[in-house]
């Protein structure tokens, strides 16, 4: 649990970084088929939710309702998928998900369903800009 | 918001009744192949996290800590996969599932995966049993 927070070289190469809450690193997934933003904790060390003592966990879950609120405000979606996962990144860190009725992985799991399809450049930063300007 | 609680009746299909915590049901998927338990808020009409009020959230985070720990505890695991979805059951239901490297979905998402395999009668009975013992 000590030393300095990194994050995770997979999670940088798959994501677009959108800004740091006070726990949390906020990160867009690049994947334009979905609105899928993931917080991870900036704490070295820690895989499980439960593994965060009592103030971050809680810290947490208030980053992902302010996250989840965020989202739907600025993107509607039929349903929130939340997961925190880990199988292959156990660097703890928490998908928020904007599912919609046709989107492609729907109504399954968006993990591991297919390979990502990048957002072009302008279009991210639109994202981006959104995102920052509800979150921070 | 209002309103009586009701179990969804697809969940109250696919589990085992484990308990009652302070604020939400305890169920055992009936899927021999993993230890998957799952908490449903005791409360009508709700369907995201970020539907509850503050209290009813932070107690579902407090009691998501206290069942992975006991799940910890009583099946070790390589990682614990948490997940709130609802694509299909929009009941909100949050689901805890103990992975192995040696599972079937691994290391995919268990959500849509394969079929369950239910479990035998005296093996659902002996879950039940370790599951009470350590939560309620």
């Amino acid at each position: 649990m000590h030393g300095e927070f990194k994050l995770d070289s997979r999670l940088e190469a798959d994501t677009l970084q959108v800004g740091d809450l006070p726990l949390s690193r906020v990160l867009l997934m690049n994947d334009r088929r979905y609105r899928w933003v993931i917080l991870v904790p900036r704490r070295a060390g820690v895989t499980e939710w439960m593994d965060l003592d009592e103030a971050d966990g809680i810290a947490l879950w208030r980053e992902s309702i302010q996250l989840g609120r965020a989202l739907r405000d600025l993107y509607g979606g039929r349903k929130l998928n939340i997961g925190a996962l880990g199988n292959l990144v156990p660097q703890l860190h928490l998908h928020h998900v904007v599912r919609e009725q046709d989107d492609p992985a729907w109504p399954g799991p968006v993990w591991g369903h297919s390979p990502a399809v990048p957002y072009a450049t302008g279009e991210a930063a639109a994202v981006l800009r959104e995102l920052r300007s509800a979150l921070l």
